[in-house]
This record gives C-alpha cells, structure tokens and sequence, in this order.
C-alpha cells in the first residue's frame, strides 16, 4: 500500500477547520453561524473566529438582516463570496477558444467565446487567439472588482499527471509541458494555471455545480467529434496512471465495426461521435455497449450524458437507460441514465473551479486583506 | 458534491498520529523511533510518546539490541507486533469453507480448510461447516496468545455497501442479511465480521500484502469458475454504488458468442472461466479484450491475474500484455500486466486484513493493557 500518511500540525487544523466551514457555505448555500456549528460540529465561538477571517480573505460575506417578524437579535447569515474571488477557465477546441471568468458560487461571470478553426492553425496562432481572449476575460474580471486566483485550460486531449499535455489528436498537437504553453500565454503573476482534459474537467464542474453535485460517482459523457468521459468515483476524478481514463471513446463496441483513428476497429467513436452521424438509435444502442462494460467494472450511481448528448434530452438518456438495463446484472440494481446540466460551457466551468477547490480545500491561499481594503 | 468534510477534535489528532506510526511499521517494516520520526515529521519525544502507547496496546515491540559494531548507545528498532493482534479471515466457495487467521504483518499463523461441495449443501450445513474450521482457528490462535479482533467473510457473490450478500448464483443464495449469517456462527462477542465479495478480498490482500503493495492503482483479476475483479484506485478498493464493481467476468468481448448465465451474450466469463475449457490463447485473447476496457476506462498502473490465471505464470502474463497492447491508445503508454503474489488463500488474508486495516486507521480500537498483562 503506497502511504500518504501524513501527520497534523496546528497550523494544518486551522487550515482545515477554515476548508471544513467555507466548504458547507460553497455546497450547501447561505446559513447563520449557529447553523454552521451544528452542522460542523465546531463550537460557535470557533466558528465566529473562523468567519472573521474568512471575511479577512473576502471569502464569504454577510447577507443583509433578513425580514423583520422574529422576535430578538436577527440571526445574520453568512454567504460564499461572489464578489472577490474567482477562477478563470480557458478552453481550446476544435473549432473555437475561450475565456470565462467564474465566482465561487458557481456562476459564470464573464465570458468570451470566439470561434476559429484550430485544427488549420499554427499552434501559435491559436494561442495568440487565446491570449486575446483570456486578457479580455480577465480585464472583464478586474473592472467587477473580482481577483482570479488561478485556473485551468481545457484541451481535447490526454494530459498526463505531471500536467503535460501527451496528444491533442484533433489539434495535431503532442508532448508540450504545460508551463511551456502557459508561459506563452502572457498571463498576470500570480495567475498559476494547468493543463486538463475536456472531459474530465466538465465532470469536475458538474461534479460541483451541476447534475453530480449530489452524487459520489457518477461517469460524465463528454460528446462532440470524439467522445470522452469523466469518472468521478467518492467524489473525486480519476485520472488514472497515465491521466488517460475515461476514454470512453475507444472502448469497443462491435470488433469487426469500422476503423478507428486510434488504430483499433469498432471503438464507440466511430458509431456515436459526430461525424459517424449515426441515428438516434444506433447511437443509443452503442453507447449503451460501452456503458454496460463502464456498469460492470465500477458500478457508478449515474451517467450523465453532456457535450451534444446532452441536447438529445430525457427521452434519448431514457432510451439509453433502458438498453443499459437489458443487461441482466445491471437490471437488478439499474445505474440512471440522466442528462447533464451545465451545457457546452461544462468544461470551461471545470477549468476555472480547479482554483475554487484549490481555495476552498485551502482557504489561507487568498491572503487576508488589508484595513483599507476591508473598509472599501 | 457529497460533502465528507468533519472538524477535527484532539483525540482526532492524536488518533491520526498513532495510525500514522503503527502504518508506517505495517507497510514497511521494522525501524527506530528516530527513523520513525524522521520519516513522519513529528518530534522524537512525540514519536516516544506514541510508541509506548502502541505498547501499551500489544500492536508493536521492540526488537532485540541489534548486533554490536557501533559506537554509542545502539539504537532499538520497533516493529509492528505478530505477537498479540490478529485478524479472523473466513471463506465459503463452492468447494470449500476455511478460516485463517492472520498477525499485523500479514503471516497466515493458522489455516483451517475443508474441501466440500457448497453447491449441493443446504445454507444451514454450510454454515455449521464454517463454524467449526472457525472455532478450531480462534482456538488455534488463543493457544499462540493471539486475540482476533474482527475480519470478514469471503463470499462468491454479491455484497451490497450494507453488508447485505445480495446474490451469491453458484451457491443459490439470495438476499441475506450479514448480521444474521454471521449470528449463526457463533463467534465469541467482540469479534465483529462482515461479509465482502471474494475478489474484492483477494485484490484488498494483494494491496496490503502482495503484488499491489507498492501500487496505488491496479486491477486484480480472480479466475475460477466466474471470473471477478477487484478495482484498487488511490489505494483503495472501489466497491460500486450497489456493490457490484469489479465484474469483469460480466464485460462483453464478443456480442455474437455462447449465452452466459447472466442473461447475455459472450460474456468474458464464457470464454475465460474454468468451465469454459478454452485454450489458453483464446483466454489471453478475451482477457486482453475485457481488459482494454478497463485500461479505457480507468487506467490503472497495472493489472494482477489472481486465482487460477496466477498459476499460469509470467508467460501467460506477457502474452495478455502483447495483446492488451495492440490496442493502439495503451501501446504507447503500456499497462503493465502480471501474476498476482498471494495464490489461492489471497481473500482469506484479505478477510482477516478487514480488522487489521481498521486497527491501523484506529490503534485505539485496541485497549490499552493492564500492567499485570504487560510484564506476562
């Protein structure tokens, strides 16, 4: 067993008991302090010092005294901020690059979206293309009074743990070091941003914000030209060794099908992906083949179908369902089958909450303010 | 997100830092308390500190001086106890009960096995067949001075994440609750045990003990008349929403091949089984097949053949990887695939390691001992 064993100091406590309260505001919505230390198990002077300096960093606020009617001092209720900080996300694909700036509740703030081909494009173009984007993004960001604290970019491609994306097949590009690519793309200091997948980290945003927010696994589709997936298993991404699980796409479907870019003959890309062009049917059928082979070897609670899958709606995610469930084992005990819920901007929503995590897990990473500042 | 997060509490800490000594011990073995200190960052008058109450509770001892040849006051090493606590492993398959008891360090000290066809018997002789070996293994073990403090039952079927045996086809049993199967044992009070899946507990040994010790993600493959799998990711099992991850034998390879007993066609488990009688090409070749899905989907660091694949040797191993490899995503960035450690007793030792893992996340699940205890 490979041990990450680790033991505690103060200063981790402190740290976590920070993470443990601005954690339930970010999930659960608004609460007073007194509902923060029953639910946390922490003692309400405890939870008071916690919120001031959370207030310090400017990571929650305090919501204006709810209506008259109770009788005493009205409770004040505490917020996850969407004033100050935020992620910024950026995304290259096939046919556009963007920018989008997002607050820690969830909502996308700012966002620039142009379209371009980059498969015809010199790599340097299409980061000159991005570069434009993201400063707009980010200037957006600033003239709101909101700090990005850090982010993602979004690449349809394999990104191996280290953060180096492998191969991008559509964009003709391979081996480039993450920092390598960023540094180019002239961001502030103090912006720190890593490479990811597409699809993992559109499962990462519905995983916080959308239709996996209530779930502990759950495999996100993530379809277009190709198809990709992202495992959310006890609420986390798996990345796998070599940061390529989830290739859902090139799991085989029908061994003596058509040809597969990847070398292999029948993978689901080639039945399901856009450009199979396949009816509703075939598509639903082959997905389903793939998807009985996800059931049988980590059983998730749901799939969510997202990318263009998602625009199919309930009726198409039913009929999937119920092809799924023609599976004898997994017709005892059915896996859902349901749409996901943050549309095409998924990923782009995943790339910039790789930071809120980062600060929510880490609360001390934003520095606490100033006077001044705090009075402004 | 589901949300996990809990505040930590004093004895929280000082739990953890007792779990973090006696883990470091139990993964890799006997070493100073300066070197434990070293190793874990924590102070040596904490580590001493901690020491002693391990000790205290028999799940380490201090090793006799080492030899002379240096200067100075030689240093004694410490080393998780063989001596004190053990874990109870009890298995039912189809032909055989056994019961095994295993130390902190992963030796089998007792093994009681008794062939006998559990397909044709009726539940209630089953299980007096498995409280007998299991009453003779307890009092093996007492004999040596050994305490069993839980484990598992190994079974050849379905465990929901309740502990609940949901279906068990080639013992006939359906839908019985753990509690109430583990009553009729008949096991002394306060040895608690629950019920897993047989694949599960072989892959769970083979992570503490065996091949995957120095894994963080592996699949292990249990081969028999079914074939099962266990999934290990991040250093932990992964058991499925219903509990039915890891049915590998279940994945399709060929859609057009025999009926399973499962309901579909061309099951992994139809080509591969023991009852299939196939070549041992055509097992390499439908393994591979079964396993490129696994690789797509989760990307594990490697692959373990157990249970009667395990018998077949390196070659054999080799053989599934050139395979596996022709799929032209995992050739570049290759799986590797080898014989799991452990043999047939793997989900016996991963039974009794159940009780093991749990004292190592809690040493103080066992009592401190008496000072008459102490000097005996």
């Amino acid at each position: 067993m490979t041990g990450a064993r680790q033991p505690l100091g103060i200063g981790d406590v402190r740290r976590h008991h920070l993470s443990v309260v601005l954690g339930e505001l970010v999930d659960r919505g608004p609460r007073s302090r007194a509902a923060l230390a029953q639910r946390t198990g922490l003692t309400k002077a405890t939870v008071s010092a916690l919120v001031a300096d959370l207030l310090d960093r400017g990571l929650v606020e305090e919501l204006a005294t709810p209506p008259a009617g109770r009788v005493g001092r009205p409770a004040i209720d505490v917020a996850a901020s969407a004033g100050h900080v935020a992620g910024l996300g950026l995304a290259v694909d096939v046919d556009h690059v963007a920018a989008g700036v997002v607050d820690l509740t969830g909502r996308v703030r700012v966002l620039h979206r142009r379209p371009s081909d980059n498969r015809a494009a010199r790599l340097g173009t299409v980061l000159d293309r991005l570069r434009r984007v993201a400063a707009r993004a980010l200037g957006d960001a600033e003239a709101e009074g909101m700090a990005c604290v850090g982010g993602a970019l979004s690449l349809p491609g394999l990104v191996d743990p280290a953060g180096t994306l492998l191969v991008a097949p559509n964009l003709g590009w391979t081996a480039i070091a993450g920092d390598d690519l960023v540094a180019r793309l002239g961001l502030p200091a103090g912006i720190a941003v890593t490479l990811d997948n597409e699809a993992n980290l559109a499962a990462r945003a519905e995983l916080r914000f959308g239709a996996g927010r209530d779930l502990s696994s759950f495999v996100h589709v993530s379809a277009g030209v190709g198809i990709g997936a992202g495992v959310v298993l006890d609420g986390r991404l798996v990345r796998g060794a070599h940061g390529f699980a989830g290739e859902l796409g090139h799991v085989v479907v029908d061994r003596t099908g058509r040809p597969c870019a990847c070398g292999s003959r029948g993978c689901l890309e080639t039945i399901a992906g856009s450009a199979a062009d396949a009816s509703s049917d075939a598509v639903a059928a082959a997905l389903a083949a793939a998807l009985r082979s996800v059931v049988q070897i980590i059983d998730p609670q749901a799939i969510l179908l997202g990318g263009s899958l998602a625009g199919r709606g309930d009726d198409f995610a039913a009929a999937v369902g119920d092809r799924l469930q023609g599976a004898a084992l997994s017709a005892r005990w059915p896996c859902d089958v349901r749409p996901a819920r943050l549309g095409p901007d998924a990923a782009l929503i995943g790339a910039a909450s790789v930071a809120l995590d980062a600060v929510v897990a880490d609360p001390t990473l934003v520095p606490r303010r100033s006077p001044a500042d705090r009075t402004a």
